[in-house]
């Protein structure tokens, strides 16, 4: 299809068209001749994720070039790939490795992985920026005065885990490992907003049920 | 304890506590002569819910005000009081009721609450925003050409319920109302990115075993 054509099925301008090719968001079309170039469905999914990415995600451009060097990264292995992707979205902030509630809730997150018996994230600890999310929301409970741990933290995880077997069974319904890695990006920026509401709905509906709406 | 004390066990300055009792966020002391007030246990709560909701959730103080409005007002029914003190805190946009993609995901929204029979969430659908997040959570999928619906979000809403079934058991292990709805908001504001957390840890764990290192 001509660039006018990929701007109607997209929905995305000509003119934000021309931007992303320039940035490097969308690779180019098949030249056809001087002025005209082909696009394809390759293009019109990139376009989609690179929307997604920008107006959902409110992601910075070079943010979008950083989290596209991955996704089409295939000599990476599947799991690092994925991981890649993912991880450079938006983090929270850093712990401090100073502060002594962020090394006390260091010794309950490994005790959680231990007794999760989740031996593969335990390993990429030292790289992934969940885990060190997960030290920073467990040190601000404790600095709070709530005793969260391992304990706490069992059951939660055991619905989160089936919530990943989820994501990878859906993720893994798309054809190519290009569009899984999409769709896994995808998911991240549109599927966390989702499960929040969902969770808040649910919490709804269980306090009604418990409490009665009088 | 004096007002000293009330700095030491809180770890919040007593500038920080002087500028929360002028803006209402604390209740006063019992003052004990012209110029030295009494605090205690409920005073510590009340300033552990504040720092989190102004220093982690980093809501503006007329939020905060809010919010502890809802807290404090034991007239209103649990569930309500419960869900207004949510509701307080920052929300998604509102969806745009003319735009086609809302009114197909309303749709798909309505059609999920049936199959799961959450009556209660349906009833409150009208007031609840946590209907309105998930409708614009799935309106946003739908513009990018997914047809995520009611099918695909049964078993996430499933997990989700029990993810609220754990949260309302452990609020109830608090003692009192005042406190269970105090530890209702902190939760909100201090689970939702342990939540996130782990549910990508839990992603790192599956991909790993699925798809391995290399």
């Amino acid at each position: 299809m001509r660039l006018a054509e990929l701007s109607r099925h997209s929905g995305v301008s000509v003119a934000t068209i021309k931007y992303y090719l320039r940035e490097g968001l969308l690779m180019p079309g098949r030249q056809i001749n001087a002025t005209t170039a082909e696009y394809d469905e390759e293009h019109l999914r990139r376009l989609r994720l690179v929307r997604a990415m920008i107006q959902i995600g409110r992601l910075p451009v070079a943010t979008v070039r950083e989290v596209l060097g991955h996704v089409d990264d295939d000599s990476l292995p599947r799991t690092i790939r994925l991981g890649a992707a993912l991880w450079a979205l938006p983090q929270v902030p850093e712990p401090d490795e100073d502060d002594e509630y962020v090394q006390a809730a260091h010794q309950e997150v490994d005790a959680l992985l231990d007794r999760l018996g989740w031996e593969n994230a335990k390993r990429l600890a030292t790289i992934s920026p969940a885990y060190r999310s997960l030290v920073v929301a467990v040190a601000a409970f404790r600095r709070l005065g709530y005793g969260w741990g391992a304990e706490q933290l069992v059951p939660y995880a055991e619905l989160m885990h089936r919530t990943a077997v989820l994501d990878l069974d859906l993720m893994e319904t798309h054809p190519s490992q290009a569009e899984q890695t999409e769709f896994a990006v995808l998911g991240a920026i549109l599927n966390e907003p989702a499960m929040r509401a969902l969770h808040r709905l649910a919490q709804e509906e269980e306090s009604s049920r418990r409490y009665g709406f009088e």
